[in-house]
């Protein structure tokens, strides 16, 4: 049985380094990344985290249908770690969609995982633990993140919170 | 002696859903919510967690004086189910109060879950682990709404945070 | 060898009443204030705290340069109280310095830690935990409260998160 590990935290807590550790541990490793290069800007910090990673991962950039870069890894692959369930909640939001379409491209990521092609981490964040945010846009991005996050924790076989960098195990 | 269950997270970290699972372990059901309907939009969400919520729970609104309500359960109630503090702690500032006023009926709860009528369930929201609030208000609400969480919790026999949907054990 | 205690949590939560407690099983107590009098609110509130402890403790300000003041400690210290490190974080930024600046300040910091001149409990601050700001000097402070953080924490022989009031062993 393939293991599903999450990992979540908030901002600097440490979670992409956990994961990246995690998955030190294999061979063939893919890093599925969610964020968009909609500026020149995050063209250039998306670039600067792949030369970080090196040749450790094979990178696969997939902001919306994260469920099909799973059905064509490269073989060989042993893990597959995706940063970050977060900016694919974001992602899924800007790109105008409706509630019951985000929902059916949630649906479609447990799907995955219910039968994933070799064990997956998956990083996220946790963004509900402030003030309810005035802007509605944010409370709702609040609303769609956390869903996710309660959804994709429940599939997991591991649950980490890292919390100053140090990795809390929920379950 | 009656139990006293504290349940804490963040917003969408599945902390109501664990309440209710909790509660759904006793026969006689109250749920005591503290929103305030102050208009129609509210009134219509209100209604719906109501219907939710079905014949399972006998459902009392107080958004102030919910040691009150603790004094006038119907017969056969075997638990409380309070949702939630934070909804409460913005009730009081709402109305105006000042801090000793807000004081004294944060007094008055804790006084009443020193010999509960019952078994007790008491949700609440981590508000306090985001940036600084730059507005005034807001930093006064995490203050109240943060204090109450610290007393509630202390006078706890049982504590629980929620994160991403996984009941953590405080205490 | 001495202990480097880690006490981290978010508003409210009742970390510096946890770190008064710890630092009340030792005789000579130092209170590492990084708090800056920049008003004169600020000063009744550095006043009035400085009050509360009393004579439990000799209190140190320095908002800057807190490894000088672990070099000239009074004789008998057997407990430093550092509160906290997310103001000092904030005092960094807040004198304009740059993030090769801000780094070597830390640097110096943690090189105090690993021979400190006695037990330390350093108190801080969990900021990430919610929305994005969109304000980029939020976000830059977020960034360098929570890298601090992750490096104090690392350092520590000890660390606890408090929530509502509840410590929770992180390490």
């Amino acid at each position: 049985m393939a293991k599903v590990i999450y990992v979540t935290g908030g901002a600097r807590s440490g979670k992409s380094s956990y994961a990246l550790q995690l998955a030190g541990c294999y061979a063939g490793r893919v890093f599925l990344a969610t964020a968009e290069p909609f500026d020149g800007e995050m063209r250039n910090r998306i670039d600067r985290h792949r030369e970080e990673r090196g040749n450790a991962f094979y990178t696969i950039e997939e902001p919306l249908y994260v469920e099909r870069a799973l059905t064509s890894l490269p073989s060989g692959t042993d893990v597959v770690l995706l940063d970050c369930l977060t900016v694919w909640a974001g992602n899924l939001m800007h790109h105008a969609e409706t509630d019951d379409a985000i929902a059916s491209r949630v649906d479609a990521l447990l799907e995955a995982l219910r039968h994933p092609p070799c064990d997956m981490i998956l990083v996220s964040n946790e963004v509900g633990m402030g003030i309810v945010p005035e802007n509605v846009m944010a409370r709702r991005f609040r609303d769609i993140a956390g869903t996710i996050n309660q959804r994709v924790a429940a599939a997991a076989t591991e649950a980490w919170l890292l919390c100053s960098g140090i990795p809390v195990r929920l379950k």
